[in-house]
């Protein structure tokens, strides 16, 4: 969901109790620890491309949220563990001044990444110790949760890069053989039918939410369908077989202009190998494309053309998120597979209110040219989605885990 | 309105009297030439940025239009003008064939505008050969009202692409002392309060639209203000010296790093002179800026900058055609000053169906980050506009005659 | 010969009596009016690359050239013809002040061609006016000479520009059924042996010459052997059809990146019909490649290249001054058919010094990165060139009448 | 001296002794060994640029020089260490076939530095063993110096890399503090007069030289005179505060443009302090701006302007090597400091021929657009340089350990 880091902090609903928070902290820590614990120091410096960032630079900035947002504000002797890593991994708050080039975060080869665990270490050390003698301070403890969700984002922004790096050396290298890699096939796809009306679109429950899914406000909806399930790669096989990137009038052009000047033919992580059977590079290394697994990494632009090509067209995310609500027992496939593209641009929701203060900077400033991805991934973090989360990328981005749900 | 021609081709929805039709059709065409009139066949050659085309190939295309949509497919024994003109003055219509590459228009020097005039000629007589014997010849009508308003865009490109053109000349060159070049000055700016409810939003009355308003759709509309006049000159002057430019929280993300890599720190047409006074290239050639006239040829990440910078925003396109439908007797300048950003990207309507064949080969291909314009514009033909119309542009696009209106 | 402009004004040699000069000054103005005459003034004011300029710019700035560095000087009442000439129709004189941008030369509609003709004649009048009654004033004389000779480098280049203009029209439209478009054919090629020694280099005669060709000075030269004749299109097919723009083993490595990023495959001008025949784009139009004329418009990657498929090389520029001193008798089309790339590249001869002042500010900014031309072409206005002169490009250039001898 | 890798594989003149060949070759690859010391594998893997490479990549490219040009051919049971390092690890060898992409050097956390360094050890085991029961083979004593004096090339190159890496962090890493890290100074600069006349240019002696210093030939050198020393960071700092960077006066046009489009105002690693006290970047961290040590890391533009400014110029490389032959005696800084650009362009030597095979492949294909640096810098090894040698990279380039000396 995140362009490089948090964009829509949030606002935590409700407090928690200050050990459950204390015991949330560590594990979600750790978590992360984990996620770059089958990669070498190498693996974890490189950047791919600009889009992406290196593994170390995100335990960094992870790091850094905490350390900005909440030790600088409430600790009484505050002294930041290194001076210049305010610059080097801030991501984009200019109220906090200024910082290294997106583009060269690769570059910082200091710190090591034994300096960046030790960062880890003693800022985590330091917000236990401020949490203890503050079970009521609720302030603190929304904010602590608010950078928790901040890292889960980041925990699959984590394999999503590291993919795209992988994906670059020949060597077709195995990020884990353990790794979480497709979805699980289903049967055949149905379409179920919703009727339209008045609903409630956004938060509106206990605990957690950002504040881009706020406030809770109606819409009116047309009547509906949606796919019982995820379109699988062996559909999306079809659609590249009958020429699907070769016919303009399937995609909208500027999705035909991005095709045509990069030289799209087929998703990004697929290739014909020498024997000319279709490969999937994976978080396991390659693999023989599985044709009955939701397919992947897809731009808006390609899970767009495949929609008009069969014949329909993709959900808005009113219709997908009414469906999660109100129609979850009929739908198979809504979260853990892979984010699924909606037509709608990221925009504000009417009353929408941009947080005061350097967290909530820039709660709006990502809401033009994006549009809406629902639902989670095979990357997401237990616990991190629900019905209401609104993840967005740019109509090209295509190294996410983003796939498509068919609607008409 | 139109990146390059009628993107949205339409469906006239009642027949018109053949007599009235060629009336209408004789007026038009000689209207786009009397555009062209004050220029000469230099001026109509240029062509100034990728975006913008020579007026010589809008007085091409336009003809085109009619040739290859009319006269090819009902003339008995149809010849072309010429065979390359096809090619030449396609504008990116796929299914029509290959086409002059967009950015290489004002290298056309051959044919010359003597040349294009009795294109022009040509292709009219034959139009009106064509209609006089079919008066009951509804397809042959709904065709020639669409290619008549499609032309009426065009008129209004003719002007926004010479003004770019001679704007890029040192010597301020006037493009006619006559030309309309801002709107009308009005009072002080009030709110108008709306309610909130199920509205229907598209076009649902009689006469012309193009498809991307239909169908006519509930909409649900949380309760609004629009301001009861448009963003003055003046207005924008304060946003200007308090510093708006060189702010990035008032500014989408995208927007800052539109404004920092090319260097934006004023609407585009204006200038600081030698004695430190503000003017502004206008139609009529350079004058001083007039602090009460509306603001106008601002992307839409200014005009959003500046509502944020006025503790507003801009209005969605659903509020402003309800407010258009319903409130017109309380609000000025509507209609016929300049176009009025919205925030709402450009997306097809629920149940929105493109338009079988060639004509509508591309009804929706334009339907991704573009941002919805409303009203009109001093360029904008008589008759032209209505209030269900949506005009659309790239929110970087500023060479337009686009201004804002606020929303709260 | 000329990036954008006369490059390295020169130091006349002799003065020559005032009446010859007159009559030149009229002679030379003229002709440059002629090679306009086939052309509209769409025609004269477009622009198909930055590397070109428009014929109505050719026509303005080497009357600005005079006007600024001849009337401004002299002229005792001295006022300006238009005041933003001297900053239109400065080519890259920084002395001189700012300039319109380079490659928005297409965009000045404005001042017009009309106007441009009335400038032309003002300034060759007051010049005229000037020369009368100062037939001993040997600085004015040598300025209006410098003048001529840069209007000369002007009148090729028109040529030159206009071909590359009219080769980005499908419509191939001709320049002038009389245009030169080819060198004549001749017989077989032979190898002419030069034995080696000390030799001098540069002008050493009567006449005019540009300052870059002096001073002479000795070089010595090993023994080598010229062709006899140039390159042909014939030889040139062959290269072609033998894979030579696909193997690069006989590029070098920047010409390599070159043609693979550019795409090039043959030389610019030529291109397959739809029967399979080569056809070449000339200033008559669009006409069957003749296989025995000198093959042209080559950049010196493909000269170099097509050398070392056929086991040769490119001559240095020693070698062909030498051999065009000595050996004139023996060697055909040393002149008047296609300039021949040189390995040499462009650098001052040794004792090399700028001129003074503005005229001469930058003789030498050009000596890096360019490869010398030598010779002259079907182009080249008679009288212009001579064994000295020393004609430059960089390697990638290819819309010039550039051609190869070879050497061993 | 090195685009990329050896680009001029040459011919040793001489054999030498197996034994002394062999303990040359086990020196000279510990000392690159050495180089690396300093670095973490993160260090190792990162590239700042396309033009540098990865520290990693230098140690398993020239290791994949010796497996590919000697062991390949010379193996009587051939296989190689890892299938893929023949993709990965070819700088620019079209004849071994298909490489890693260049600007994507820095992608390859796989292999990891420790397989490096076993390939490392693993090739030069088998290197060893060919070579002891192979006393008499001068071909393979000729292929096994080449590689050393390749590898030799690249152990500058690894110093150059890694200090541009290096100097993107703003922390200004250390990488040794024993690192070389500029030139000693010197006393005042005297000039020193040579005669003109007829010499011999090339390499004309005993043991190894690269085949573009071949064969000796006669040039002929008109009288001039050399700076007796290098010119220092103080005399260039002169040039800076008198406005040298903003006089485009003194610059080549290309050097204008280049310094106005990248915004350099001072050489590359230099940067004014908080105190506005000049620092330099250096292989030993940031420090203050030496003032008598040679000035280094200039383009060849630069270098040019400063000498234009002090009213001399650069020296040809027939000059320089004429010096440095005869008057070795007179003129301080000829080697160890830092390369000395000259005026010279990098050109074949007449009678220069490429060798035969893939090893000598590309001989020749860089002799366009670079420049000739004679001498040695600090970061040269020992024993590689000589009086014929010539280092070459293009005008813009300064990343290098490049300065000038003046001449007249």
């Amino acid at each position: 969901m995140v362009c490089c880091c948090l964009r829509p902090p949030g606002q935590p609903r409700r407090w928690q109790g200050a050990m459950i928070l204390a015991s949330r902290f560590t594990s979600i820590r750790l978590h992360t620890l984990a996620l770059a614990q089958p990669l070498s120091s190498e693996d974890c410096m490189a950047q791919s491309m600009p889009d992406a960032s290196p593994v170390k630079w995100h335990l960094a900035h992870t790091t850094w949220f905490f350390e900005t947002f909440i030790l600088e504000q409430i600790e009484p002797d505050f002294a930041p563990f290194h001076q210049d890593f305010r610059f080097l991994f801030n991501s984009y708050y200019n109220g906090i001044g200024a910082r290294h080039p997106r583009a060269q975060r690769g570059l910082l080869t200091r710190p090591s990444l034994a300096e960046i665990q030790a960062y880890r270490n003693d800022v985590d050390e330091r917000i236990l110790r401020l949490l203890a003698p503050r079970p009521d301070d609720r302030g603190l403890a929304e904010l602590v949760t608010l950078g928790l969700h901040h890292e889960q984002q980041h925990q699959e922004l984590i394999l999503s890069d590291v993919k795209h790096l992988l994906a670059q050396n020949a060597l077709y290298p195995v990020y884990s053989p353990d790794a979480p890699h497709a979805g699980r096939a289903t049967g055949p796809a149905r379409w179920r039918a919703f009727e339209g009306g008045v609903r409630v679109q956004g938060f509106d429950g206990e605990g957690f939410c950002f504040d881009n899914e706020l406030p809770p406000h109606r819409v009116f909806v047309e009547p509906f369908s949606l796919s019982s399930r995820l379109v699988t790669n062996g559909e999306f096989l079809a659609f590249v077989e009958a020429g699907g990137y070769r016919n303009p009038s399937l995609w909208l052009s500027e999705g035909w202009d991005t095709i045509c000047a990069r030289g799209w033919s087929h998703p990004i992580y697929w290739r014909l190998d020498e024997h000319g059977a279709w490969q999937e590079f994976t978080l396991r290394g390659s693999a023989p494309l599985q044709s009955d697994e939701p397919v992947s990494h897809l731009s808006m632009y390609e899970a767009d053309a495949f929609a008009r090509w069969a014949g329909a067209r993709l959900p808005t995310e009113a219709e997908w998120e009414y469906a999660a609500t109100r129609g979850i027992g009929d739908l198979e496939q809504l979260f853990d597979h892979c984010w699924q593209w909606t037509s709608s641009s990221y925009a504000p929701y009417p009353g929408f209110a941009a947080a005061p203060g350097a967290v909530g900077e820039y709660n709006g400033k990502f809401m033009v040219n994006q549009y809406v991805l629902r639902g989670s991934s095979i990357a997401t973090p237990p616990g991190h989605a629900r019905a209401s989360y609104r993840n967005f990328f740019p109509a090209h981005a295509r190294w996410q885990f983003s796939g498509l749900r068919l609607a008409r």
